[in-house]
């Protein structure tokens, strides 16, 4: 397969004969010439066909041509700033593989569930395209992150015997003569046996939550990467998840600039992603509702309008943190100077993209802790395991949990999260 | 957190102070000088404690000392090669940050399902840190493959509405309103929409399968990778998964050779994974089985056992292709020179380890393909979008699947695929 020729490589057959296999993109006619655009899936080239040049097989095969058929092109390859891709074919030969009738998704306006409802389809167009390699990006650059930086990759369990995060938003399946598994919403809980193994870890890989949630922000299913670090407190938390986001957003802007110019994307505050990042305490947040005349009342957890008027506040991501403890989870530690508050940080994308990650010191006193599952009314048999990490060579750690699709929508620039996953799941949508 | 120091990056520090955090793996006593071994996740650290040259509090603390209890170290880092690591510490201070009392996990022997019960602590051992730091490093370099080829990463569905392997083996969960969601057995039906979006694309991520198997080669959840290219044929598929395995295995003998000597691996095998492979026909196959006196049947498919006798007549991986179509998937296309047989194509891997890869090229005709999901009793309405990629623009195309923990078993030389993943979850384990 190494001979094959993409259009990402064109490159290097300036002047030579290339064979180009893919799908018409787009066609036109400009009297004895024609125009054919061609994607492969990794880029576009215009190919022209020029009458005299060609066998009339090869310029009647060019008027059956339909949107998506898949056919391949011969001929020399020019250099060319004007076409779209930067390349152009002078065609010397037109085979054609499967002609495509009545492709339903055309350069008109759809409505987006008629698209949905044709995702496999959809993923063709330029735009999602954009997005996807946006999305491989930062996924690749959050492993090159943790990989660069001795941090060894924990993948956690799908199947959970119990709930880390509440009871009301599980997915459930029969588990064998095992009763039931819940399917993770989190890895957190074994990041933490992985961090005390091998000192830092990451756990990268799908989570679910069964939330009635119907809003722009929410999937059933979506990508956490959750790092956790022993010896780490929650200074050391906001260092490393500062450092992170420069990392991911920096990657982006170096080798997407031309798919982010695709989504039209302003980029302006992704260049201010640059560490020290601002650090607010919760109160401080709340006093920037207060003085924005919302109702938010202090000791409440934030709602999606609250980080968006928060946030507003920001050219580039806010870390807040203390939170009150009783609307975080039961595994954050509190502050030593006010039990009240949990050591916890919520990090705020600017333009209103709300929570992209969720971190904290966690709890490390075994006689603590097991307070807090009483208090949470948390089974205790289910967490033992979890209180070994307690039992036997404590120490202070965090992390945190950074959500892929909320990322790339925030990266992207959209109003979505249903475009930022090939195939997203919403709690009215299981198919494609 | 840039200023910590960690075993693993010692060299920076011989001949100067430093502090290490981490906790106790061993400890021995000689007249007036204590040994004792930190383990810090990254490497083991010999901390040498010399009566004269500390307090009384510091040499009374080694006293009181325990497996696992965390602790920092403070003094000056010298290179000794006679040492464990291959660094040493005259240590100055030592810091007790919490005992652990009675650590299950001793020196002495345990059982396999003493040592499953308590995964969370076992992951702690030199053996595990081996394989799960080999298990790292072929997940990073099969992303690194793909990544450098241009291939993009399409994280397929989780939550599926049909079967794409047959039913009896699939968990299921309650979705909304929407009735039952599946959890994904194979990725690769989203692949091929990918591919023809993209070219060439790969799925990577958790899969499913609800078998009753009791083997050492099943687990309930396992993680693999699928690519998917446009255009490529059986021999492309062949020689991808070639060039693919070369490269795993490459990195693997190259940056992870300690890890393979704490697991004893003999790596003469390995060193042969170089393309080309071996190929060789299902008839090719089941000859070998008639001369070696087994008693199977030609047309079933291969059992564990048969996969055995095979690989053992070569010291590298075997390509075995064109199986009977009537044993493997719907969606494989039929060699042309003879229907009876599917272009499909497994690897085996030598020394018993059994199949790692299962591919093939896929039926490209919307007829045939239609033909085939009633053969095999599939509902059309489920498969309507798969075969809206036979509509419009079909192409021909292959890709193939490789498991990763049964890789990671190989490549350690492991005897179960139950140490090849963190938490692993088999028909009667689901915690912790």
């Amino acid at each position: 397969m190494s001979s094959r020729v993409y259009i990402e490589n064109l490159a290097d057959y300036v002047g030579r004969e290339a064979t180009i296999s893919g799908w018409l993109y787009n066609k036109r006619s400009s009297g004895k010439i024609r125009f054919l655009i061609l994607r492969d899936g990794t880029g576009v080239l215009q190919g022209v066909i020029v009458k005299q040049n060609v066998s009339e097989k090869v310029f009647n095969a060019f008027d059956t041509l339909t949107q998506e058929s898949s056919l391949r092109i011969s001929g020399t390859v020019r250099k060319d700033d004007r076409a779209p891709g930067g390349y152009e074919m002078d065609v010397k030969d037109v085979e054609i593989i499967a002609l495509a009738n009545d492709y339903p998704i055309t350069p008109k306006e759809h409505g987006v569930e008629f698209l949905m409802d044709r995702r496999h389809l959809w993923l063709r167009s330029q735009r999602q395209h954009a997005i996807l390699r946006v999305r491989h990006e930062i996924i690749r650059s959050i492993r090159e992150f943790f990989d660069g930086r001795g941090f060894l990759l924990m993948d956690a369990p799908i199947f959970t015997p119990a709930a880390c995060e509440g009871t009301s938003t599980l997915f459930e399946t029969e588990y064998f003569d095992l009763g039931k598994a819940y399917l993770t919403q989190s890895g957190q809980l074994y990041g933490e046996a992985g961090a005390m193994a091998f000192g830092k870890v990451y756990v990268f890989g799908p989570t679910f939550r069964a939330e009635k949630s119907k809003t722009r922000r929410h999937l059933t299913e979506f990508w956490m990467v959750e790092p956790e670090v022993a010896f780490n407190d929650l200074n050391d938390d906001m260092d490393l998840a500062e450092e992170f986001l420069e990392h991911i957003v920096g990657k982006v802007l170096k080798n997407r600039a031309a798919e982010l110019k695709t989504l039209e994307r302003n980029t302006k505050f992704l260049e201010n992603v640059k560490k020290p990042l601002p650090r607010i305490t919760y109160d401080e947040a709340v006093e920037i509702l207060r003085k924005k005349g919302t109702s938010f009342e202090r000791g409440n957890d934030f709602g999606g309008t609250d980080e968006t008027v928060i946030s507003e506040e920001f050219d580039r991501p806010v870390m807040v943190h203390r939170y009150p403890a009783k609307v975080k989870a039961f595994y954050m530690k509190r502050d030593p100077k006010n039990e009240d508050l949990a050591l916890a940080v919520d990090v705020l994308a600017p333009e209103g993209h709300g929570e992209i990650i969720g971190g904290s010191q966690r709890e490390d006193d075994y006689d603590v802790l097991l307070k807090r599952l009483h208090e949470h009314n948390l089974p205790e048999s289910a967490f033992d395991w979890y209180l070994d990490l307690r039992r036997f060579g404590s120490v202070p750690h965090s992390g945190f949990g950074l959500g892929v699709e909320r990322t790339v929508s925030w990266i992207c620039g959209l109003d979505h999260v249903r475009e930022t996953i090939p195939f997203p799941r919403m709690i009215y949508r299981l198919t494609p």
